[in-house]
């Protein structure tokens, strides 16, 4: 049961808010509630914010936690003067040191978040989801010439998530390109791929765990069956060694794991930060 | 041209460094290159690391910027001691007073994304994932039930994207559902959803822009035109509107402010952090 309760406090999104709470708070083995609280433009908001992190320091008798990313100073003035929460303020904290290291003033720009529209690399990265979803598994041989990143794999390693991801998080366009009995048979890689050699990063996956999770789609098929998990994974795992393919096993990776490999080996023209 | 580097330094996979870093740099006219330097996990690595940043200082004659989220002990003090980049020090800073206001140790842990496959939450996320992709642009009408959300609005409007999104970052079931020229002639909201009422929420868009995007894909169709595109949007929020939908228009959003306004609005049961 928690009994402390966090804050991710922002005047935008709250994303960065939380990313930045949530990496503190995993150092802790404590149980935490959280509640973000976005877009506290006004000190009008920012009053209402503090009214219900005050009552929950009352419920709860102990100050709650408020990781804050505000910029707007007169939202900021607010919470230094009536919040009863622990204030862990990110930007209060880095910024100002940083304006004497650049010689500049920051801008207190509220939401990396936002003006979206405006910006071409928000467009890119719309562009790169879509382009992702058209090239999911194997859809469209055309255009694997404007990929930034081919993946490839044995159906259910792990392509489909970590093209998306590289897509929405890092503007990539990825394609994902399964590996199937035709192409052990033939014991190349697909024709298709082999012009875009550099771009080729692969995805291989324990047997057992492929197994496990081929049988939530399919029970009992042959497909899920563990004998041709070991079968397809060994081919794809041979294949990928004789054609100088960089891979990694996803086994027990996360996406965000998997995603940062790739970016490393493969280092993509372009990146959006 | 950039006359100042950024690394994002970190133990795990540097992606909070890197949202820490860049919602700092956000604040800064300056531009930056930034170069993210993950999986530091060993002294041997730091000074690999300190040895790419240290040769920035020399070349560059300006120090620097290093935000660095490293938990290992051994490694953050040999970048205290090594590295002429200035520090700015995530954990370091924030870790320390929260063990004094928690009354525990933090416990030193690596990379909030890894062991994945270990966590129940992990594996919901990618479940939220293939759900989304298969219930895109109202491909299944079975299990709408099982959706967290229910996106409704004309097509390109943003729903694919931002159910996506909610997927991949809030392990949300997230569907789409395309409203069509029949909704419209029907004047009412499409039958399967009805059931679902309380988790639809609608997304519209400035019939400009709507045409600007839908030109991108099929220049110069009835579908692309001005005029059709005032027409469904208009019939679009007329139905809302009638129905009940909540809704906003995404015309300058982006789609972590829109997935937000969101979560707000629809307050999921379930909501992964």
């Amino acid at each position: 049961m928690p009994n402390r309760t966090a804050y991710f406090v922002s005047d935008g999104t709250g994303i960065t808010a939380e990313t930045f709470g949530n990496a503190i708070l995993a150092q802790f083995e404590a149980p935490v509630r959280r509640i973000r609280l976005p877009f506290l433009d006004s000190v009008d908001k920012a009053h209402q914010a503090i009214h219900q992190i005050n009552r929950t320091a009352e419920v709860e008798g102990k100050r709650p936690l408020v990781f804050t990313t505000v910029v707007n100073m007169d939202v900021l003035q607010v919470f230094k003067h009536n919040c009863k929460g622990m204030l862990l303020d990110m930007f209060g904290t880095f910024v100002e040191p940083l304006e004497t290291e650049l010689g500049l003033k920051s801008n207190h720009r509220v939401g990396r978040f936002s003006d979206a529209s405006k910006s071409q690399e928000y467009n890119d990265r719309i562009e790169a989801i879509n382009f992702s979803l058209m090239h999911d598994d194997g859809q469209s041989h055309k255009d694997l010439q404007g990929s930034d990143v081919i993946l490839v794999g044995v159906s259910r390693s792990g392509k489909t998530p970590t093209s998306l991801y590289l897509a929405m998080q890092h503007g990539l366009k990825a394609s994902n390109y399964p590996l199937i009995p035709e192409d052990f048979d033939r014991r190349k890689l697909p024709p298709a791929l082999v012009p875009h050699r550099k771009k080729v990063f692969g995805l291989t996956i324990a047997p057992e765990r492929l197994s496990e999770i081929r049988n939530e789609r399919r029970p009992n098929s042959r497909y899920a069956s563990l004998e041709n998990c070991r079968m397809e994974v060994s081919e794809a795992e041979s294949m990928m060694r004789r054609e100088g393919i960089r891979w990694l096993s996803t086994t027990t990776k996360s996406i965000e794991e998997i995603a940062t490999t790739i970016l490393q080996e493969i280092q993509p023209d372009r990146l959006a930060y």
